[in-house]
C-alpha cells in the first residue's frame, strides 16, 4: 500500500468493522502502517469496572523539538439498518467519485489524510525537526471513558509533552475550508427532582401535586437568556430535554415530577458559576410556587449529571495561523474560526496543550450512506501537508 | 336466611368473590333473595366490542304509585396482596364486632342494609303504596361501560319511570350520619399534545423544542382559579396529572411533549363552557410561547378524553327531606349536604330522576382489611327503613 495515498488508507480503515467499542482490526491496520513509516507504536488497553476494555493507539516519530500531535478515533457508530445503505458500509466501494462507508468522514477519512500528508511531507522535506504523534482512541463514539482522557494521562506519565494538537473531526458544514473549530462550548446537564404526595384528583387537598412546582421551576429556568454571547462564542443556551411524571392514570395526582435539562455555555461562565446561577433559578421557581395559596413547600432536589465540561477556546497564535494559512493556500478560502456545535475530545486535550479541529465536511456523518468525495479527501491531505510544513517552519 | 338481617345478607354477598367484572355468584344470591321477597327479578347482560360481557340485575316490587329505586353495585375492587389482610377477604369473618371482607362498605353493606330495611318495612306496614326497585350493576369498579348507563336505558325501554333514587355508596367520612351527597362535581380530562422538531441540544436552531410551549401552556392552565365555588359546590379545580416527553437522552431535544390534566368542576360551568375556557387558556399559553424570540409556532392539539360528566345537584325537596329526617331520627345527628368527592354512578341516574347518595362510613373502602362494624350496618338499616317510610308517606 502506498502510505501517501489517502484513498487506499481510508479503504483499508473502512474495511475494518470497528463499531464502537470494537477494535475491528482498525488500530492494528493503522499501527502496522505507521510502523512501516518509522513510528514507534504503542497500543494501550484501558478498562474500568462496569465498562468493556478499549484498545487505543499512540504512535510517535521524530526526535527533540516541537511536538505536534494529531488526535482522533477509529471507532464508528453502528451502520443502523443495512437496507438503508446503497452499498455494504464496510466495503469502501467507490461510486461516482465518492467512497461509501461508515466512518468515511467521521473520522477515518481524517486519519487517512493525516497519515498520507505526513508521508508526503517527509518524502519531500526529510523528517520534521521535532515530533509528530498520533493519539487515536477506540472509545469516542461510546461512553468515552476508556479513551482520550486515559490515553492523555498515559502519555503524560511516559514523559510526553505536546506543543499543539490538531483534532481531525469533521468541521466543515458544506465545503472544505468553511470552518476551523478553535474551541467548544461547555456542557452541563441536570435533573430537578420534585417530590409531592400522591392522591386522587378529586381530593387535591389530601395530595401535593409536584407538577405545579415543576411548571414554576421550568418557567424560572427559561425566564431569560443566560447571556448575549461573547466575541468568540454564541450565547449560552438551556434546553429542557424532558419533563416526566411517570403517571398513566388521569385520576391520580402523581407523587413526583422530574425536569431534565442541558446547558451549552460559553466562557462567560465556569461550571461553578453556571451551577450557582441555575440553582438560583430553580430556587426562584420553587419560591414562586410556594406563594400560591394553600401550597405545601415542594421538596425539590437539583442533581447534576456526571462529567460537565467547561467552555474553552484556543487563543490566536502560531497554531491557528498555520492552519488558516494552509486552508487558504490550498482552497483559496478563508475559514471561519468557530466554537459552535457539540462537544468533542478537544475538551480533554485543551488541558494538555493548545488544540484546534479541522477535518472533512460533516454532512453525512452518522447517517446511512456516509461518504466522502475522493477530491475532498485529497484536498484535506493537501491542507494537512501544508499545515505540517507551516507549523514546523513557525517553530524552527 | 332471615331477609331482615343485614349481617347474614352481607356475609352471603361477601362470600361471592365478585371481583370486577366477575359476577361471582353475588347477583344470583341477591336475585334469589329478592325473588323470595316477592320481587320480579331480571338479569340483563350487556356487552360491547372490546369489553367483557357484564351481568346486571333489576328487581321490582309493588304496583302503581310512586317509584323509589335503590342503586348500587355488587362488583368489588381486587383484594390486592392477600398477605396484607388479617382474614380471608371473601370469608366474611366477624372480629371484635366488625365484619371483614372486600365490599363490606363499598358497597355490599349498603345493599344488605336496604334489602333488610325493605323487608322490615313491609313486615311492619304491609307492601308500600307504590314501587320499590333495585338497580344493581356488576360494572361500577371497572370501565363502567356495561353497567348503570345501559341498565337505565334498558329499564326505560321497558316503561319503567323512577320518581327518586337512593345510591347506597359509602358517603360518611367518619361516622354514620355525617354526610349525604346531593350532587357531584363534573369531571373533564384532556391531553394537550405539542409537536416540535427533534434535534441535538447543541443545535437548537435546527430543532423546535416542544417543552417550551408546554411550560407556557401549563402556566396558562394554572394561572388563576376557575371560580370561587358556589353555595352548593366547592371551587372548581384543575390538576395537571402528567407531563410526558418520552425522551431518555439528555443530548436530544424531544419531538413531542404532552400535558394531561383533569378538572373537577362545579355548576358554574357546563361541559361546553368549561371546554371553551380551557381551550382559551391553552391558546393563551401557546401565544405567549410564540412571543419568545426566535420561536416557531408550536403545533398544539387539545384532545378531550372520552365521557366527561357535568356537575349536578338535586334540589331541596321531598327526597332530601325524607333522608335528612331519617338520619336525624336514627342517629340524632344532622347530616351535611355535600357535593364533594369523586364521581359516582349518580351522574348517570340524575338524567332519569332526582338522586341522592347515602351509605356506610367509607374509611376502609378499597383498602386491605375493608370492614364494617355490625352496629353501623344495623344503624344504616334503621336509617333506610325510616327513609322508606318517610318517602312513601310524603308521596301518599
Amino acid at each position: 500500500m502506498d502510505p501517501t495515498d489517502p484513498v487506499a488508507i481510508l479503504a483499508g480503515l473502512i474495511r475494518c468493522p470497528s463499531v464502537t467499542p470494537r477494535e475491528g482490526g482498525a488500530l492494528a491496520f493503522l499501527g502496522a502502517l505507521l510502523s512501516r513509516e518509522g513510528f514507534e507504536v504503542a497500543r494501550p488497553v484501558f478498562e474500568e469496572a462496569g465498562s468493556e476494555p478499549v484498545e487505543n493507539l499512540f504512535a510517535r516519530s521524530g526526535g527533540e523539538g516541537p511536538h505536534l500531535v494529531f488526535a482522533g478515533h477509529t471507532d464508528v457508530v453502528p451502520p443502523g439498518d443495512l437496507g438503508d445503505w446503497s452499498r455494504d458500509p464496510f466495503a469502501a466501494e467507490i461510486v461516482d467519485g465518492e467512497m461509501i462507508g461508515r466512518g468515511a468522514v467521521d473520522m477515518k477519512g481524517g486519519i487517512a489524510a493525516f497519515v498520507a500528508a505526513h508521508g508526503r511531507y517527509v518524502r519531500k522535506n526529510g523528517a520534521q525537526k521535532g515530533r509528530v504523534s498520533f493519539l487515536i482512541t477506540g472509545d469516542e463514539e461510546g461512553p468515552a471513558v476508556n479513551g482520550t482522557v486515559k490515553l492523555l494521562d498515559w502519555a503524560k506519565t511516559r514523559g510526553e509533552r505536546f506543543d499543539a494538537c490538531l483534532v481531525g473531526e469533521p468541521t466543515n458544514p458544506d465545503a472544505l475550508g468553511d470552518m476551523i473549530k478553535i474551541g467548544r462550548r461547555g456542557s452541563l446537564s441536570a435533573e430537578v427532582r420534585i417530590t409531592g404526595r400522591q392522591g386522587h384528583v378529586a381530593y387535591p387537598h389530601l395530595a401535593d401535586n409536584p407538577v405545579r412546582a415543576a411548571v414554576a421551576i421550568a418557567d424560572a429556568l427559561l425566564a431569560s437568556p443566560l447571556d448575549e454571547g461573547t466575541e468568540t462564542f454564541q450565547p449560552s443556551n438551556l434546553e429542557i430535554t424532558a419533563i416526566e411524571t411517570g403517571n398513566a392514570s388521569v385520576n391520580v395526582i402523581p407523587a413526583r415530577c422530574s425536569i431534565f435539562f442541558n446547558v451549552r455555555f460559553n466562557d462567560t461562565w465556569s461550571v461553578e458559576t453556571l451551577k450557582a446561577e441555575l440553582a438560583a433559578r430553580v430556587e426562584r421557581g420553587a419560591a414562586a410556587d410556594r406563594l400560591r395559596p394553600g401550597r405545601a413547600p415542594a421538596s425539590c432536589e437539583l442533581l447534576w449529571r456526571e462529567r460537565p465540561s467547561a467552555a474553552f477556546s484556543t487563543r490566536p497564535g502560531a497554531l491557528t495561523e498555520a492552519l488558516v494559512a494552509a486552508v487558504e493556500e490550498t482552497t483559496g478560502r478563508r475559514p471561519q474560526l468557530s466554537t459552535s456545535g457539540g462537544t468533542s475530545d478537544a475538551r480533554f486535550i485543551k488541558d494538555h496543550c493548545p488544540v484546534i479541529e479541522f477535518g472533512l465536511v460533516g454532512r453525512t456523518m452518522h447517517m446511512s450512506n456516509e461518504r466522502v468525495a475522493l477530491s475532498e479527501l485529497q484536498g484535506l491531505t493537501d491542507i494537512y501537508e501544508a499545515f505540517i510544513a507551516r507549523w514546523f517552519a513557525a517553530h524552527a
